[in-house]
């Protein structure tokens, strides 16, 4: 066991810390979240901090670290409040990795990335054709987090889009038949296998493996 | 392809709806939280809403829902504000899925769910004990989401415990080593294989797969 107090791992070189303490959360949802500005240029950006809210109304939060330079994402979000959000799975991990390069103010991402962008039903953001599980959003406000400077940006779900065999019958969705990869630290990219599902927990009631997928 | 609109996926029956949203962001990752009330009494809770906020300070945050009856983690929080986060793996997902069985206020859930307690380097909140990677962590404050009542807590890590084949060279966890798991809705658990880790990206400049693990 190795062990790090605060003094031990404050005094690691700048990028050694940010590696360590960036993995510790465990494994990590990565999301493409689209948006574009007042003039319609597209932005895209890889974000591995989406969290769920609440599921009435369909609320969900994400992060946008205060050193991202230019800030596209929340540029555009304060001009033009849409967004969409798209599963990065196991075939377009290195274009959806090639989106955190610090590309300058109005370059389109998808162009760049090699990712073609589609617009569904009317949403003003545009989405990721390829991503196989995608939802639109509307932002809703931010929150500062002064002990940082970070910004948590709550959303609320308007549409949902998945392939029909990623839903199960009771409407959960099945991220290992879309080929949905995690993420942990900054650059190590996580394939999922469902170790299967548990029932519901109740006090002095044994548990049961409700599915194996 | 399926979709579902507002209107739709409103009109789904409650649990069907909970289900759906909760399993939109993607993975999450499990973690045990562990708390205790100013008279000692263990509390530990399942979370997956875990999520980074920076590494200088370096902070998290989590979701506490406001239906959650009763609320043991943030009444401990409040009053005794320490608590450790503990990864689950592989050997007991089980005993941290039980954890979230509504057990009586000032029940032990380490006792009643089989996992054993440990305390580390005087810090005053109980860690898993067979859990590999955990921290150490102070609680600063908490925001209130009006939006549905949630509250999102703000932590500051201050003690880092992990094995020594779980941390690469650069100080990043491998967190396949440490057979960590996470969750997608409220009940699937996954494995995580790694898929290697990429380069740091930058524009015009191919990716690299920098490792293979």
């Amino acid at each position: 066991m190795i062990s790090f107090d605060k003094i031990q791992f404050n005094n690691l070189e700048h990028r050694d810390r940010a590696r360590l303490i960036n993995s510790l959360a465990g494994v990590k949802p990565v999301n493409l979240i689209g948006t574009q500005n007042s003039d319609g240029v597209k932005n895209l950006c890889i974000v591995s901090s989406v969290v769920h809210l609440g599921a009435d109304p369909a609320l969900f939060g994400f992060v946008i670290r205060p050193d991202v330079v230019p800030r596209d994402t929340l540029d555009n979000l304060r001009v033009h409040p849409f967004l969409t959000v798209n599963h990065v799975h196991e075939d377009i991990v290195e274009q959806a990795h090639q989106t955190s390069a610090r590309y300058e103010k109005g370059v389109d991402e998808f162009e760049k990335c090699g990712l073609k962008s589609e617009y569904i039903d009317h949403h003003p953001a545009p989405f990721v054709f390829s991503s196989h599980i995608k939802f639109a959003a509307k932002f809703l406000r931010e929150i500062k987090i002064e002990e940082n400077g970070t910004h948590f940006l709550i959303c609320e779900i308007t549409a949902v889009y998945c392939p029909k065999d990623a839903l199960d019958e009771d409407y959960s969705l099945n991220i290992t038949r879309s080929k949905t990869v995690g993420v942990s630290g900054l650059d190590r990219y996580l394939s999922l296998k469902s170790l299967g599902r548990l029932s519901y927990a109740k006090p002095e009631k044994p548990l049961k493996w409700i599915s194996s997928f």
